[in-house]
């Protein structure tokens, strides 16, 4: 059984819900699990819910990074959960890493500490997220990266990306075959300057990949592709664009139901399906982002994170360490040539 | 007056759409329209409408361009409604241009007839974008440029890019100092690289520009800013991507309604509701989107435009042509030195 490290000091409801999250694990699977941080706030949490000892063990640590801290400042404080993670990680005391912490710190660290797989020039942050299926037993979820890592990418990169992505995918979600595409500002293979030109042509000829070619911005939130490249710049936009029309879209609903009775009723009625629609745009309960490109795995979980949103990271990262995501990643790399 | 040329046979509803609307137009100002096309079918159009024929004439040409045509191609065809029309403001028969037609091909055919502003180097594709306000009277409409003319850019052209917007912002919204901002993957001036970095730099250093830092994705359907500034690759994809969470919108409201009797009664109580929430993302309908940076202007409308968005975006034109925008925008930039 793998035993992942979590950083029990990450995220806005830390250590609460991480603690919560990790419990829930140790009672429902054999994953052991490494609780990174101060050792007295994470045996409080403990003794407020039911878990199983032999599954949990805690290395403890004094310091953590805070939500708002510069990244590249926070690398100097390394007493801080996030870093001793990911040592543990780095020296084999623990398979991955689970941290629902600062998001720049989390690449930062990895990258400090965990070697790229040869061949990889730069990692990259992917995200999964819940979009409409197109037909019965789709993948509710699709993934996009990079979302932030690396802000301007090669058209080698993207490739890179492509693989990563497709290896993630394959192992994780239900797909055997995740269909890959660029994301681009028109569907023509001449769409989008030099980089992405290059890329297309590249994926194109790429064998092991399903390329299904560019898609544009409304194909993100449809069923087309399950893996989406593009620069982080680019997809870090997207992500929150995504994320911003869900918040308006809860807002609204709030406002409606205070204004008018009839809206209220009108919005009861409809609870179920409401629901469906903010599920479409609300990923913050969702397994989580792999960090990807490294020899070593870490799931960095949004910082809004609950219990349950722990629980389904840590799950993935056994899942990805078992099925090997990393050296699959680094056979197919190897395979470009 | 000014006499607007219109691109009679542009756009998914041409000439039908297109002609109704200037006939509107014709009977409300005193605006006067060059409609462009096939003088057979425009006259047969005006035949079924009421309209005020001393402020319309017809130029007559026999070809027009296809809205999936390749645009360089379609460069080609001297005869086409498009280059007939853009010439016909190049030669100072018209003031400006209106076309609800192929975009790539509206943007080739400024580039061709319309010599660049002094200055500027390369023209950026505005689009006017409803967005959620945050106080009552808040204009409900933000500008996002560029989202496909320039596929990327350096940091003097994003500036440009600020100029532009926030002369047409200030001639043609309801804010006398538009908040200009910078679409970036983080708030912090650090963030996006080196040409969002330095572009940052400029726009903060920036005399008579209201520049309220960098937004991120999020933001963009929020009130924070009126002028959004990116490359056209980023703009591109994030327009589309409001559009597409959009049509899943509509998509599952119309599912919603058909499976369920609770659901569509739901629905019907909440129909005004939801037209507000779908207002704020589908933006066929509104005005147009301006083509900036050159001496003269181009007002692009969707191409799905209905009668009432070409009289709005020909309404538009006039009063942009009456406030002298593009001079406005030269003036702007002379002054960068």
């Amino acid at each position: 059984m793998p035993t992942i490290a979590v950083d029990a000091m990450g995220g806005d409801h830390a250590p609460d819900e991480v603690v919560k999250g990790v419990a829930q694990v140790s009672l429902a699977t054999d994953i052991e699990c490494l609780l990174v941080g101060d050792e007295r706030r994470i045996q409080e949490n403990l003794e407020g819910v039911s878990y199983n000892p032999e599954h949990i063990a805690i290395l403890h640590c004094r310091d953590a990074i805070g939500m708002g801290e510069n990244p590249h400042e926070a690398m100097r404080r390394r007493d801080a959960s996030l870093l001793v993670g990911t040592r543990a990680v780095a020296e084999g005391r623990a398979d991955a890493l689970v941290s629902a912490g600062n998001t720049g710190a989390c690449i930062l660290a990895c990258a400090k500490h965990f070697p790229l797989i040869r061949g990889i020039r730069r990692a990259a942050l992917a995200s999964v997220y819940p979009r409409h299926v197109e037909y019965e037993g789709q993948d509710r979820f699709a993934l996009l990266l990079d979302v932030g890592a690396t802000v301007r990418c090669e058209a080698e990169e993207l490739v890179h990306f492509a693989i990563m992505g497709a290896g993630y995918a394959r192992r994780i979600s239900k797909v055997t075959s995740p269909r890959v595409a660029l994301l681009n500002m028109g569907s023509e293979e001449t769409k989008g300057g030099e980089t992405l030109v290059e890329a297309h042509r590249r994926l194109r000829a790429l064998a092991g990949i399903h390329f299904v070619g560019n898609v544009e911005g409304n194909d993100l939130v449809r069923g087309r592709a399950d893996v989406i490249v593009c620069e982080g710049l680019v997809g870090n936009i997207a992500l929150k664009l995504i994320e911003g029309v869900s918040e308006v879209f809860t807002d609204l609903a709030s406002v409606a139901a205070e204004r008018r009775l009839s809206w209220r009723l009108g919005l009861r009625l409809l609870a179920r399906g409401i629901e469906r629609l903010r599920e479409l745009t609300d990923y913050a309960q969702y397994g989580g982002s792999p960090i990807l490109g490294f020899e070593r795995l870490c799931i960095k979980c949004h910082g809004r994170s609950t219990a349950q949103a722990i629980a389904n990271a840590v799950k993935v990262a056994a899942k990805a360490v078992r099925d090997r995501v990393p050296s699959e990643i680094a056979a197919a790399v190897a395979a470009l040539g």
